[in-house]
Formats: structure tokens, sequence, C-alpha cells
């Protein structure tokens, strides 16, 4: 939340590096401290990795001046961090923890080692230890740990003047947009922007100019419910409150952005069985480990499938042909089921569907199975009719497309919504059940089909 | 943008809905207006539908009043906006233009037929309606179609207390954050935040004050651009410029958000063949149209997967048991190449991967294929030489999934990568080519090292 930039092309991390090396080895610290205050975290981050141990240290005192500390070395991966935390001392450590926002450095010593943070949090000032603690309790991907303890509230009976001294003397580095009000108990009353402030004559008390009943959220919301409140109105950061509605915190939209990015892309890595951390540049060792136990239970439905073609075996070797059309079964089926499954995930994930009033959805997807099936097999029977002769063949195929195109509808759409009834995420394993229900189900019909017909119904 | 709210929890538009029309029916316009006033634009437009034509004229002059009107129509799902649009008479239409943000206007006509829209542009003041033209005729999903025209841009020369006289005098109702100062020739030369003029003296200069080097987007960039930059730097919005370094609109965060859920999402839904507009509660229809084509376009590779085990017909009706095990085949190739290709796809869209640099990225995948492979393989080996006991089967499937998945691998990284550089979007495509990969190859091996082996090696 900085207006500061350098440019637009995030200069070269090496030749930058150069740069501020040279001015750190001939004494050039005022140019340094303007250039750091120049340039935001995102491109000062590249950097760190690259810097002998004295220079990190000097360069880590400018930014815990700045304000910035935190926020650089968060944006640093995780496994370049590691050591550059190990090879900070505490001291430093506490500096910088004391110069940032509370949420960038409770994430900061989230990454330590258990002795190390008791550590720092031991030499900390108490209330400041106190506050970090509690933001580091906060239960995983809600608003409590989304959010900061570092925001700006007034008593709502305050004048505009106090509250620009308030702003004047507020020691935050990073900009904020908004002043919340709250009254003599610590509730929250209101909001006002700078610009509500700028306009209001200086002796208008607060409570006169603010806006009542502001957005907010509890601090035990799921970070997708606050993502979704901040992208609805259009807002740029969002109040926390506790059950007694006391302002605790404050949620920033960098922040959801962060978390939209993530959820979005979590699903799709879930649906297609990989790790979210996996990347085309991770090691063989880490994408072999991530993607490994997903191919076994996969290995393991395949056989499932398996075993009920197993039971036509006698057929097949009799008619060798049906075997030659059993991926276009199997594999229609998983496309469709995946189709309705995608659309049923992403509504979950909206909030848009649930167990109960999905009456309507799961018939619909039905139908949309049925017409798809009876297209499809239309198409399929016409081609295999004057591929192969065997007409019998081309309706077999017509009725068990029909047949699992319905089935692959109806289990795309139950399938998540029964696994996010019993909260198990739907993305991860939907999938899985579904396609074990199209194979199964697919191969069972057409084979069935194929041993009746065919050997009941001579050419 | 705005701070403005009822309650957390959306009212029930229906109950509201009769709130407001008796409000309406008994004159109870200061109440209303506070009521119109207070409420986001989000919670609004579900009642608007619900008004007949007299009642929402009257709505509407209010909401028009308050400078929101676009924000709400826009609120609307477009296929109920229809109707709303048409029952509103021009004269109407064009007061909702001039109160609203030029590129929510602009979006309101993009909704319009040609004649209609024409008519709107040719009532309004001839520089507005120009502005609204030139925002319509920028290219879509780029900086310029994203943008706004409407943001404070003043000479660097002013001063502080000139400045906050523009911001008082500015007319846009939405709060904003940010000055843009510009020099004699409008080229972009900084930016300033409310606080920083809130904590300036009122005599200074705003180039003595303004941060310089702001980060910027050309006109021309590409909406995932923006949104990369805008979350790079935690940017609430970032200003937009022609060739020129002339600064012609500011994007704001609230646009991106939506941009980061769109891209992610279109991702999701084009790898697994639907329609990015396809919800769970779409009808039957539409569903239908969407899905069909794709299913249709596997069907034609699902009967090539056919005609390579069309090959081995003779070999199949020998070896029954060999038509048991295709589906373990296929289905591994098919959910090893979609974990590849989920993590190609995502690193394509943050701009980590292109054709040139990928050589190891791809190898990476050859040896993960690898290693999958012999441990799938040796699984399937295990449990088909335990259950049918001819331990040749179990060898015969050990070696097609070591080749298969390494197959699934390579395909999975270099078919998107080539369907970028030929421009082509890969995650539509990717998938359809990756499956046909597998299926053609695992088929192949699979039953050809079968037919080789169990001629030739009897028991």
């Amino acid at each position: 939340m900085n207006p500061q930039a350098l440019r637009n092309v995030p200069p070269s991390s090496r030749s930058y590096h150069q740069v501020l090396v040279k001015l750190l080895r001939h004494n050039g610290l005022p140019q340094l401290r303007k250039i750091i205050d120049k340039t935001l975290p995102a491109d000062l981050s590249p950097i760190l990795p690259l810097l002998l141990d004295d220079d990190l240290k000097r360069i880590l005192s400018l930014l815990i001046e700045s304000g910035k500390a935190a926020r650089v070395l968060l944006e640093i991966g995780r496994s370049e961090l590691k050591p550059i935390l190990d090879s900070i001392d505490d001291e430093t450590l506490v500096a910088v923890c004391r110069s940032s926002a509370s949420d960038d450095a409770a994430d900061l010593l989230d990454g330590l080692d258990d002795d190390r943070r008791d550590a720092i949090l031991g030499r900390l000032e108490a209330s400041e230890g106190a506050k970090l603690e509690s933001l580091m309790v906060q239960e995983e991907e809600t608003a409590g740990s989304l959010m900061t303890t570092e925001y700006l509230a007034l008593d709502e009976e305050v004048t505009v003047a106090k509250a620009i001294e308030a702003i004047r003397e507020y020691p935050r580095k990073d900009s904020f947009f908004y002043v919340y009000t709250v009254d003599s108990d610590n509730q929250l009353v209101g909001v006002l922007s700078l610009r509500n402030l700028i306009l209001a004559g200086p002796e208008a008390q607060l409570k006169s100019i603010m806006v009542q009943n502001v957005v907010r959220t509890t601090i035990d919301s799921t970070q997708e419910e606050v993502a979704r409140v901040v992208a609805r109105y259009d807002l740029l950061s969002v109040p926390v409150v506790d059950a007694q509605n006391r302002l605790v915190g404050v949620v920033t939209v960098d922040d959801v952005l962060d978390v939209i990015q993530q959820e979005a892309e979590e699903d799709l890595f879930h649906l297609a069985g990989v790790g979210t951390s996996d990347r085309a540049t991770s090691s063989v060792r880490n994408s072999f480990r991530m993607r490994f136990p997903w191919l076994v239970v996969n290995l393991a439905t395949a056989f499932i499938a398996s075993s009920v073609v197993g039971l036509f075996q006698g057929t097949i070797s009799q008619w060798a042909l049906l075997a030659v059309f059993m991926p276009v079964v199997a594999g229609m089926g998983g496309n469709a089921g995946t189709q309705t499954l995608t659309v049923f995930v992403r509504g979950l994930a909206f909030g848009e569907l649930d167990l109960r009033s999905s009456w309507r959805p799961v018939m619909k997807e039905l139908a949309v199975g049925f017409f798809n099936g009876l297209g499809c097999g239309i198409l399929t029977a016409l081609v295999v009719g004057f591929w192969t002769g065997d007409w019998r063949l081309g309706v077999i195929l017509l009725v068990a497309m029909v047949f699992n195109l319905m089935v692959a509808g109806v289990a795309g759409a139950l399938v998540p919504l029964i696994l996010k009834k019993f909260d198990f995420d739907p993305a991860i394993s939907s999938s899985i059940f579904v396609t074990t229900f199209t194979d199964v189900i697919g191969f069972f019909v057409f084979l069935g089909l194929g041993m009746l017909v065919l050997n009941n119904w001579p050419l």
C-alpha cells in the first residue's frame, strides 16, 4: 500500500546489487538511503540473497530505518529466506519487528524455529510481543491471520482538527486511507476516508461526518469470506471485530488479492491432483513427492475399472471389437464428468450452492447429460456402423453413451456437494470418485449390453 | 471504492424492496434518499429487477443523484439487465452516464444495441461523448479497457493549499486516494497520497513532496500485465499512460481483483472444456451448447485411440486379459499428463515460462515421468502378477507405464509451450492433444509389447 516506486520495468537485480555495494563500501550513505526510500520492497528483495553478511547487516539497518525490513524479507522465497534469517542476529531481528507492521512481523516470526521465535518475542516490549503472539495464534486462513493490528482508530467524539493531528503523529510509514471511529467501549461505530477529513471543517466532530454501519468481518471469518466481502463491496480494507464488536484489526486489499489468487489456483491444482507449490521449476524430487501419491490413488481406482472389465473377459475374447471401443466409453464419461465437476466446484467456492437447495441443478445435469449423450451417441453409432459394418455395435454404444453421460452429470454434481457437506475440500477428491463412477458404470453398461445383444441377436 | 455500507449481512432483497416501495408510494423521499445514500451498490442491485416501471424511474433518479446509478446497474446480471435498460428512456440513460464514472458508463453503453448507443452518445456533451467513445474503442482486456478517465491530476508547480482546494471541488463522489502530478506537457511526473498532502505545509509545491518515478502501465498493456504490476507492488491504483508518457487514465485495484479472479477461473474452466459463463444455475440449453462441442472434439480423439486398439484386435481376441488392463494404461497416462499440463499452464499464465528457455523444465518432466512410471509400474506389476498369476503381463505393464508416463510428462510440458508460442490459449486445447498422445502411445506400447511377449514367450 505504497505509492512509492522506482520505475515500471523492475531493474536488473545484479546491476542494482553492484550499485548498492559500491555505495556501501564508499560511504555513500545518504544516496543509499535515498535509493532505498524510493525502491519498492518487491524490487529490493532479490538483492538480499546476493549480499555478504556485513553488507546485509548495513542494508538491513537502512531498511529498518525506512520501515520496510519485514516486507522486503517476506518477498524473498522461503528457501532463500532461511539462510538469511539464520545470519541475522537477534538484536537486528527485534529491530525489524519493531519497525514493521504487525502482520508482517508475525509472518516473519512464523518462519523461525520455536526457540528463536520465543527469544525474539522475549526481547520485545511486553505489549508489542503480546500483540505479535496474539496474531500468531490466530487460526490459519482466517480474518485473524490476515489482519494487521496497525490502524488508526479514534474516538467518535474527537474533532477533525484533532484527527488530522493524530494522522500527523501516526508513526506507521505505510500509507493508509481510512480512519475508523470507536465509542468509549472500543466498539466499531464508523469510518472516514482521508478525503472526508479534508472536506470537513476543523471543528466538526467525527461522529457528525463519519459513515456509520461499516461493513466489517469477524476475527474467525474464513479468508474466503473476507475476500468475498472485499470483492463484493469494492473495499480497500475491511475492519475486523471480535465477538463483542470491538475493533481488533484491519485486513487490506493487497492481502485479499493474494487470497483470491491463491484460492482459484488451489481449486485448479487440486482438481488436477497437483500440490499448490508444484512449479515447472520445482526439483524432480519435489514434484515426484507431490504427484506420486495422487497417481497411486488413481491406480487403485483404475484397478476397480479393470475388475469390471474382467467380468466380461469371455465376451471380449469372443468379440474383440468391444475392446476397441472401450476408450470411447471411458473417455467420454470422464470428460463430461469433469465438465460438471468444474462448474460445481466453482459454484461451491463462490457459496452459490449447497446440498439442500441443489435439487434443480442436479436434475439439470441429468438433462444435459441426456442430450449430450444422445448427440455424442448418435455420432458414435454412425461412425462405428459405417466403420465396422456392425450396426448392433453402434446401437450398443449409443445406449451406453446416453446412460454414461447421465451418470457423469449426476455424479459430477452430487460428489462435490456431498464432500462439501461433510467438510472435505471438493476440489481435492471429487475427480477420483467421479471418474471411478463413470468408468465402472460405463464399462458395465457397455460390455453388459454387448454381451446380451451380440450373443442373442446374431447378424 | 467507497467506505459506505449498510451492514455486514446483505439484507434480504425482498423485504428491502417492500420498504423502498412503501416509501416511494407514501412520499418518503428524504428517508428514501438517506437509505440509498447509505446502501452499497451490490446490495441495491437485486431490487431493481423487482420494481415496476414507474417505481424504477423514481429510484433511478435518486441513484443518479447519488452518483451510483451505473454501478448499481452493472451489478445486475446480463440477462436481467437487458429488459431494465429497454424500459429506461434515453433521457434517463443520458443522465445515468453523466452522473457516473466514465469506465462504468462506457461498460453500460457497451451492453446496448449500436443504434441506441449512438443515440445516447449523441445526446451527451461532445467532450463527454468523445471520452466514452474513446474508452469503448479500447481493445478488450487491456489497460485501456479497464481504466477510468476520472482522476485528479494537478500541475507539479501547484501548492498544497491549491491541491486541497482542487480536492474540495472535485466532483467525483467516489473516494480516491492518490493525486497524480503532471508537467506542462501532461506527462506523468509524480504521485501523492492524500496523507502526504495532510502532512505537508500549505505553501509547499507538489513537486517538492511528490514521489517521482511512479509505477505506471501503458494503455495497450494486457490486463494480466496490469494485474501483475498491481499485485507485485501492492498498489491501490496504477496510472495509465500513452506512448508519449501522457497520463490518460487510472486502473483501480477493485477492477484488478475482478481480473485476477477471472483469469485464474478461465484457466480452470478451459482445462475442463467448459465455457466461462457455464454455471450450476445455467439453463439446460445453455450448458448443452457450451459443453457439446468440446465433447465432440474429444469423441474424435477417442476414435483415434480406438483405431490404435483396432490394430491389435487379433491379439486381444487371443489374450482378452490385455483388454482388462487397458483402463490402467490410459487412465494413468491421462492423469500424469494433466498434472504436468496444469503446472505448465499456470507457469505460462504467470509469465514464468517460454518455449525457448524451457529446456530444463521439460527434461525435468521426463525425469519425474520416469520415476512416477517406475513407482506405479512396480505396484501394477505386483498387483497384476499376484492377481492373474501371469507375471509376463506384469512386466509388460511396468514397461508400458514407464514409457507412457515419460510421454505424458514431455507432452504435458511441450504442448502448452508450443501452443503459447503460436499464440493459442494453452488452457483451451492442451488437454485434447496431451490425452490423445498418452492414449495413442500408451495403447500402442502396451498392446504392441503384449503381442510380442505373449506370442514369443510362452508360459
